[in-house]
């Protein structure tokens, strides 16, 4: 059946989450005796897909949580330019659901020779990518059989938030509550329906989030692409007003992540233009936003740092229920592989 | 006339990058004299709009010439989230057209007091940007007066060339033809109209390059979101097979931009798979890919790193007659103003 597969490890999720809680500290702790030991000074995230969503969220772990420089490796500048920078006091993490990327592989051994602290987050311990690495943090998920990610998504941001609590000495009992939270959502997977089929006939939509929820916008575009190939375009509160907004109106759907925190409060001035642009927007947001937006969908409160690997779930259930409706299996899109090997 | 400006400005770059090729050099040479005796061991850019794709280079050069490792700023984590990385031995470089958002004033006054070398590459001297940072590369580009940037951003690119190639001691002669080679492609005016009527009733387009020619892509969509109001989505030649690839068939525009080079070549399996697709290509490219494409604009040759300065010209001449031919004028998109000022 089309999308079987997508939709159980979506379902799996709150176990998934409960697994990784229950025993990613050791791990972590491990990995965190390295690292202090280390004490690196600048962070870089290499990944592709789904994961570079992950990674963008462990970005802001690192940079608000951590307090340390961070940035994205272009993959291309060691594999394609062959660059060799000096990467000393340089922790570089992968993240990859496969970790059977070949330019994944060769930027961390790279990096590697280079003096950087090499991590990989992964779901598949037995790979070339962790086996690349000097440290290796293993998401737990279990096989992700349909091609579009979904459950390791969550199992990746739960792993890095993890990693940086234990980094920083940061108790995790603020996530507790995340599996009930994920279960929440699926236990609204009619009201989700109902919302996908406002969108039965798109062919573009914009997402939009800031800060925490700017990488849930950039996986719920990916979802959609990848499903129901949809031009779906994701863009950071701030970015979008600095040129994407003009492509803003009532007949393309719009739809913005504003949980409760700092970054939904910064999004003010966003909702403020999308309403000037008569935009059609679906409003995924906390309690401040009830009354915003063409159509809503209330998220639960929840610290601002965990709240993306929530908030995503009903994203999921919306790409999936979509592409369904179309007449499309999410769980094989068309001209994708489960690895995907680029150089 | 509707989109006068915006041609004004497209057709002054050769004059502008022939002022910039003429004058820009003891500017980087007092800039570089510091940078060298700092020598910071990471680089972090902070942009927004089309300065952010003109940083996006910038990362290309810092990564691949100068061998250091560079990242891309989120500035909500020092505005949003008040977070106070250390940054002694960072190099943070704001580039931005009108020296406004105060996001990025922000962002480079908190990098200052945080330890950073701080540099402002920007087309207004007289900014509280260029003001906030301890150095500042004016790019000369003179006043630019429509919403959309054209000439501002080959001026920013080649003004962070400049830099990097007089922080590395290496000469600037091969850029002395690119005055030349913009020329040569305002000449083309009526062979890039013939390309634009093809998409005249196009509502999507994706836009694809690796490596230097990654922001060149960028740069393209940003042009058409803001003038045609069109989804226009960029990726990166690898970053597409990982999910994006999906929603490419023959119904809905592509391009690439594959100048002659290492990124080039690197791009043959995403041809593979644009071509397995169906994909409707307009080509962009090199000597290499003669025969490549449904339709195709033949770029000349130019040094890899160099090629999006002139490469950019084309897609803004798109562009500009994609709007006009839709009634819009690119010289004012709706919901934009000139200095866009996020926090």
């Amino acid at each position: 059946m089309a999308g079987e597969m997508m939709a159980a490890e979506i379902a799996e999720q709150p176990a998934v989450l409960a697994r990784l809680l229950r025993n990613g500290s050791s791990a972590t702790a491990q990995i965190t005796t390295v690292l202090r030991n280390r004490a690196p000074r600048f962070v870089l995230f290499a990944a592709r897909g789904t994961s570079d969503q992950a990674a963008l969220y462990g970005k802001y772990l690192v940079e608000v949580q951590l307090a340390l420089p961070c940035g994205m490796v272009s993959p291309s500048t060691f594999t394609t330019y062959h660059a060799r920078p000096d990467l000393r006091d340089v922790l570089v993490v992968a993240v990859s659901q496969s970790g059977g990327s070949p330019d994944l592989v060769g930027t961390v051994e790279a990096a590697r020779t280079l003096g950087a602290t090499t991590l990989v987050v992964t779901n598949t311990a037995d790979s070339d990518l962790a086996r690349a690495a000097e440290l290796h943090l293993d998401v737990t998920a279990g096989a992700e059989k349909a091609v579009t990610a979904t459950k390791s998504y969550s199992a990746e941001l739960l792993g890095l938030w993890l990693l940086v609590q234990s980094w920083r000495d940061a108790g995790t009992d603020p996530a507790a509550g995340l599996p009930d939270a994920v279960a929440g959502h699926l236990g609204r997977h009619p009201e989700v329906a109902t919302l996908a089929d406002r969108y039965r006939f798109a062919d573009r939509m914009l997402i939009t989030g800031r800060g925490f929820a700017y990488p849930t916008a950039g996986e719920a575009a990916l979802k959609l692409m990848e499903t129901c190939y949809l031009a779906a375009q994701a863009f950071s509160g701030a970015d979008l007003l600095h040129g994407p907004v003009a492509m803003i109106d009532q007949n393309h759907p719009t739809i913005a992540i504003i949980p409760n925190g700092a970054a939904g409060r910064a999004m003010t001035p966003v909702l403020a233009q999308l309403a000037a642009n008569g935009a059609d927007l679906l409003l995924l947001g906390g309690d401040e936003c009830a009354d915003v937006g063409t159509v809503s969908y209330r998220l639960p409160t929840l610290p601002e740092d965990l709240s993306p690997i929530a908030d995503i779930v009903p994203l999921q259930l919306l790409a999936l229920e979509m592409a369904l409706s179309r007449g499309h299996d999410p769980d094989a899109p068309r001209g994708l592989a489960k690895v995907t090997r680029t150089h």
